[in-house]
């Protein structure tokens, strides 16, 4: 049978989509609504398993690790460039234990903390994506069940580093990109605590991106967007923030930052640490246009 | 009526598509077969025009610019920054002129050759595509309609700049990715010359690239791969080829690259062609995997 599975969007958000990516599907898998979301996980042809929540594109496993990758390691090298050895973090959202198991890759990391909201997802990505939820029976990881909004709130001065791991800013996910939330973020973190959080694409969310930025400017000492290519999202170049208490992210271009960042992912490595920061200049002068920081 | 165009592709080369990206269309403008291929005009709802060569997405009005700054400005800075003036350059293909309107934005720039087969191309670009055609009547370009192979064999130690600006490595495409034509460029190149090709995407080809940079080194002293993100491609990640007789592409590392380099464009900038040569990990170590340069 000839089956596929498209995510429309569209360029412009004038509401109808007027683009889409479409992936061969072999099985469907899980067709399930949780209390949150709609979660479907699809067999491909030849990108391994693939889920999607509400709609939108999730991970697929082959793909996986360029999101996880640059979702964890530009913030846990900026610290680790910085000499300070993270050793708790926190992670919204991202029930599929990709971020956990990133974070436990990191130097001196004793205790990693994940609040996902749905537990059907997590149960799901334990039976269906083993090498993603690989480390969320690491005996260093917490897996809380609950909403990431009140439990952020219980924290002060208490991460080095926090993973905003969500899906699109609609839905459950909608209370994960504004002020209120990233104030409480603020103040969980330590004193040189950074955290990242996925802000969509730079071809299709720019003003969204300049909206998210100038919140945490108004909040964060250092704020900076950087991307990552990632065919499995739309546009197939994806955005991040990093907004940091005490390190400027842009230490990154000290020349002696290659030398000193030896961790390399299958992705990340310290070159492409500095490629992310580097935003074309369109989005570049548009993002700092107006801006206050 | 809802009318979309789909470009379908395959992640792994097993000869059917298992992957697709799609653009909604609201006017099919052009329908064509020429002597070398099929033509096709769309009008998109919100990316501008469309031009479709057999079946091959080419360029959107939105975003060419992303392809047309990186085909030129890496290499044409590399000199730049290497303190020649490039007065000469060479395109063979691109037809649309969108590479022949960025050389001539390079300080010092005399002459522009477009070698182009298909002429159907050009007239149609020049009809429908104003503004990326739009250097193709300055004064300084001269548009030869024939093979680019046998053309740059007519040239020894003429060029600075040459680009290579193809479709896909199939149909009439296919001769412009070989050992006897790469042969050919560097001996028009003149001495310090360096050229940039279009090699496909990372995520799609990588096997691909890696025997076009064999290829390559086998001829070029210096040959290094670079990427940027262009969404109207296959994956949204596309890689290009620079080699060059006697700079070394990775001076762009020096710490004085971004201070001398001052050129910008939409997409283009110093800091941005750093990070176009940040190869990810897992893409670099298969690239250099016995590599003999």
């Amino acid at each position: 049978m000839d089956l596929w599975y498209t995510e429309y969007f569209h360029e412009k958000l004038d509401g109808k989509p007027t683009a889409g990516h479409s992936f061969k599907i072999k099985k469907h898998l899980v067709d399930e609504q949780s209390k949150f979301q709609k979660i479907d996980i699809l067999e491909t042809i030849d990108r391994g398993k693939l889920l999607v929540l509400d709609g939108m594109v999730m991970l697929t496993e082959n793909e996986e690790f360029v999101y996880h990758d640059m979702i964890c390691h530009p913030a846990s090298n900026l610290l680790k460039y910085a000499n300070i050895k993270p050793k708790k973090a926190l992670v919204i959202g991202g029930g599929d234990g990709g971020t956990v198991r990133e974070l436990l890759k990191v130097d001196g990391i004793e205790k990693v903390i994940l609040c996902e909201i749905d537990g059907k997802v997590v149960d799901l990505c334990k039976k269906y994506f083993p090498k993603v939820a690989s480390g969320l029976d690491d005996s260093r990881v917490e897996v809380v069940v609950g909403d990431g909004i009140s439990y952020v709130k219980k924290f002060e001065n208490e991460f080095d580093l926090i993973c905003i791991d969500s899906t699109d800013p609609v839905g459950p996910a909608l209370g994960l990109f504004n002020q209120s939330f990233y104030q409480s973020i603020f103040k969980a973190l330590n004193e040189n605590g950074v955290m990242a959080a996925q802000t969509e694409s730079i071809f299709l969310r720019l003003e969204f991106i300049k909206e998210i930025q100038s919140v945490l400017k108004s909040i964060f000492p250092f704020v900076a967007p950087y991307i990552a290519s990632i065919p499995m999202y739309p546009t197939g170049n994806w955005c991040f923030s990093l907004a940091s208490k005490a390190i400027d992210p842009f230490i990154c271009y000290k020349p002696d930052f290659c030398d000193k960042i030896t961790f390399q992912g299958p992705y990340y490595n310290s070159r492409v640490h500095q490629g992310a920061f580097a935003i074309p200049t369109w989005a570049r002068d548009f993002l700092e246009s107006g801006a206050t920081n």
